[in-house]
């Protein structure tokens, strides 16, 4: 194995590869998003992506298109290929079993446990392993996974829609609609790349939200893949933060398919034993009191961790959103801001401490501020040093 | 005159005059920026621009360098040619003396009342009139000359801080600094391009701002004329708005030269009779009660007109701020907004009424939105259609 130069043509294979892996961003979690791209004399004679879990992982696709010209063949991988008996025999075994005889790989298992047995595999079978091609346009394909498998957490993504003067709603609760059509469409864009929806049950019960992706507005977003159809998509678990069992079953996410899960600090005996009685498939999980009887944040991100969720997506209000800011528990933060001004008495973005010095203030580090129609879409990573 | 279709090479030659006259924009005010082109036989053989009051009009300048190569040459000028005799004689009697043949004019005179008459002293004389070649381009050179030229008011720029969540300072007052450095030269550049800069005695006696244009921040500004030297830049008007007389005079804005309005309901008799008793120069000003005690803003901006206030930059607090966006005297807003969060106990950016639906907020048109630094800056029109 060694890190050496790569030519055009490998990062041309490799980008290739890289766009495949993105065909599954809407359907593979809680496994990665993986791209294989077998290329023989200069000419692909294999291609695969991950699509599910259960389905065949991306080589396995790649060297069935490929068959008998993989003989000899190189191919290009976005991750490690496996090395354990899983759902499917290991794929670094089946590469080899192929007669292929170098693998350029973008990036190593992120799980600790498991990083380089794959490229053992393979190198103790003869084949040549070059290693950290795009690595990080293959990390991006990832981020949650790779937080999930190093440290046991969901990448976290909280979401907020305001004006530009930081407001969410009237003081009488009014909001709708402060951003436009195509921000909520984009909105329903990235609700379908998570693996989970975070709320309150105090939003739960001012807005009687669905929380679920909506295949007619998704249908409308530039980046969405047409070629999938409505039961293709894979509608995020939702979760609702319940302290207190305030949620009546009753509200309408309860009405639509899918996986709600209630954190409660309380365990209740009204859920269905039936459980045809609801559509969404309620189950609680009992989470731990932050000493304030509040759910401790820190350790539920552990629990749903356990749940194999990668991407958790927070569309809360002011307070829960203000507690994941505050615990440093984001990673990333969406902001619509529509061109309007509120005022001083409407309702605040997110509450946070009183500080008293500037540096105290949570910092961000913008990463892209794009128009989405007529609002402005800020998205920024949490500058972790505050003093 | 026609307004008939004009040569890629007209366009050329008038996009070059747009040029010249924005090399007025820091020195011109209370005139306009104008700019002036002269043409013979498709080579430039005179050029001009309007530097000062004063000085001399963009057409005479042009005309001294072409001499008598003016003689059957074409003109191109931004703005419609003077007609009357004002510090200078009028220009469309100067160009019909040179001998020039045709006019190229991007607009009118935006006074209603003069509008057309240099151009009617042209045609008398025989010259060709061509009108409307890159007229909102040379509208954009004066927005705030137009303005009051057609309703006798500046045009107004509310200019303001933030965090993303719409805070300028947290509880305690605390604020330095929400921006960064590429933002605050970004605002003394548009400082320097005002006629007027306007506050409130409360922000002057909270910060005790110097309120002026500083050029050794000013020159590291991409877009400044580094040709300028620090005594040519023209110093806003510094505006006071003190109702009931609380600014002291020993406030650091009167220790540094340039002239400063306090505009009050009741007269003071602490003004100095000494002009040299500070450096600033100190003039009252008497508004009119708005029936809660305050300066009537509306009535103000006639008042500020007479004094040949072309573009007012008001920098204020949240109460004043919200004042000219509650009675719709903001023309545009500069919001520059840092990657932080301050949270819901820090202060909000803008008072405004308790409004009962959305529809009854303050819209904004983006105009465009760009990174400053590591700062957002967002200018946007305001929307007058208000339900």
């Amino acid at each position: 194995m060694n890190t050496t130069a790569f030519s055009d043509l490998d990062k041309y294979y490799m980008a290739h590869a890289i766009l495949l892996a993105k065909k599954g961003r809407f359907t593979s979690s809680p496994n990665p998003n993986v791209g294989c791209v077998i290329v023989a004399n200069n000419i692909i004679v294999g291609e695969g992506y991950h699509q599910k879990a259960g389905l065949g992982h991306a080589e396995v696709n790649a060297l069935a298109i490929a068959k008998d010209k993989a003989m000899g063949a190189t191919c290009y991988v976005t991750l490690e290929p496996c090395s354990h008996f899983g759902r499917t025999p290991p794929c670094a075994l089946a590469l080899t079993k192929a007669g292929i005889k170098r693998v350029i790989i973008a990036m190593v298992d992120p799980n600790p446990k498991v990083a380089g047995d794959g490229i053992k595999i393979l190198e103790k079978a003869g084949i040549k392993v070059d290693l950290g091609l795009l690595k990080n346009e293959a990390m991006d394909l990832n981020r949650g996974f790779i937080k999930r498998m190093q440290v046991k957490e969901p990448r976290v993504t909280v979401k907020l829609a305001s004006s530009l003067d930081g407001k969410t709603a009237l003081k009488n609760g009014q909001s709708q609609w402060i951003t436009g059509p195509a921000a909520r469409c984009d909105v329903q864009y990235f609700r379908a790349l998570q693996s989970a929806v975070l709320t309150g049950s105090a939003t739960v019960i001012a807005d009687n939200p669905s929380l679920n992706v909506r295949y007619e507005s998704l249908k409308n977003h530039l980046d969405f893949d047409l070629t999938l159809r409505p039961a293709e998509i894979r509608q995020p678990i939702r979760i609702i933060l319940d302290s207190h069992n305030k949620i009546t079953l009753k509200e309408k996410l309860f009405s639509l398919e899918g996986k709600v899960l209630l954190v409660s600090l309380l365990p209740r005996d009204d859920l269905p034993k039936n459980k045809n009685q609801f559509s969404a498939d309620i189950e609680q999980l009992i989470g731990t009191d932050d000493g304030h009887g509040r759910i401790n944040l820190k350790v539920l991100l552990t629990q749903l961790s356990d749940y194999e969720i990668n991407d958790l997506w927070v569309e809360a209000g002011a307070t829960l959103a203000g507690e994941f800011f505050n615990h440093q528990l984001v990673d990333q933060f969406i902001l619509y801001q529509a061109p309007k001004l509120m005022g001083s008495q409407a309702r605040d973005l997110v509450n946070l401490p009183d500080y008293s010095k500037m540096i105290e203030v949570v910092q961000l580090s913008l990463q892209s501020v794009v128009l989405i129609g007529n609002d402005i879409r800020i998205i920024s990573n949490i500058t972790s040093d505050r003093g």
